[in-house]
């Protein structure tokens, strides 16, 4: 077992040295990586879909969509106006990797980029373990998962920097407490940045997309 | 890399080997298992809180509950009824493994136990390849989660035997198709078992209910 903990931390020394020359490269051409991670079925490409549609005239985005199977995610981000688009399919593996994500930039034009989103798996165990050369962990969760999912899953709401509570026109039809989600989260990450937002009404995107432009013009 | 799966498979090929055991032992006790697996929220524990509350009087149930952190899930179920429960802390792993359930099986007294259920965590991918001794998988998904989660995540319908839709109350609330979620199931596992219950409002727990008394029956 020691062997293995040990393999397993070379594996992610490794990782952190490719994840370091992303963040590098992406900061000398002053793009904004944002990883977004959450539990299945959240809202991780409802959000990026709103985004590309809101903001593609003004702010120029780059996608990576990841997917154990399928590259269902990546076709709906281009059918939202995404242009810079490029699918992982991990074939099985729980999470991306920074190999994975050096790979899939290379195949993107990233003249003009501002802001590359990254949709990891949906997973919220694996994935906080793997820096991705983003500037930015964005977790999701929605309303129907339940207010304890950061006392559960402590790790991703800690490496997070902003939490997006998504589905909160569905607010009132379980038994999710705003107060106590936000009281959980703020518990594991005081410095959390936290938006309520419904992909599907559009209640509460204009704060996020707000936020987004902020991130481009601090270059 | 090649180093690391090979590691990785002579941790499964123990895992199995301890998974076999436990199936051994509980065959012979008369004891089915059910391994419960689905993402965050998809209502692991709200099922068995439910099944806990409708059964107790008349099928002997144990419980084994698996976190990622906190003993919330166990707590829920002993509120519920439940006399033989134990938790399972991973602190970190995104999976039960088959040492962890041996040794929560030995903190339990298994004496006139008819049903095991072994709650996995909250992860739709890793799970799948841990085989605990259990009988059958059950994969819960609810209808707030979308209906291509089967095709994104192949895997853990493969090997589930069951698949319980959740939430069907929340139903035309969003876009979920229940005509594709089986459809798109019953691709990648054409012998899975379906039910579509609401934990929230009870509509579908008598079938669930009932399939369970005919597992106890069978011996």
């Amino acid at each position: 077992m020691t062997k293995r903990i040990a393999l397993e931390k070379k594996v992610l020394s490794e990782n952190d040295r490719i994840a370091a020359e992303i963040r590098k490269m992406l900061g000398s051409k002053k793009i904004v990586a944002l990883n977004l991670v959450s539990s299945p079925g959240s809202g991780k490409t409802s959000l990026l879909e709103k985004s590309l549609a809101a903001l593609k005239s003004e702010i120029k985005m780059a996608l990576i969509a990841g997917d154990v199977q399928t590259e269902n995610d990546a076709k709906r981000l281009i059918r939202a106006g995404g242009e810079a688009v490029c699918p992982i399919v991990t074939g099985g593996a729980c999470h991306l990797d920074a190999r994975m994500v050096e790979k899939a930039i290379a195949s993107i034009d990233l003249e003009g980029i501002q802001i590359l989103f990254i949709e990891n798996v949906g997973n919220l165990v694996c994935p906080s373990s793997y820096d991705l050369g983003e500037e930015m962990k964005v977790a999701l969760i929605s309303t129907t998962e339940g207010d304890d999912k950061p006392l559960k899953y402590p790790a991703m709401f800690r490496r997070a920097s902003v939490m997006v509570i998504n589905k909160i026109d569905l607010l009132g039809l379980s038994d999710f407490d705003m107060a106590k989600v936000r009281k959980n989260a703020l518990q594991i990450n005081g410095g959390l940045k936290i938006f309520e937002v419904s992909c599907r009404t559009g209640k509460g995107l204009d704060e996020w997309y707000s936020w987004l432009r902020s991130l481009t013009g601090r270059h």
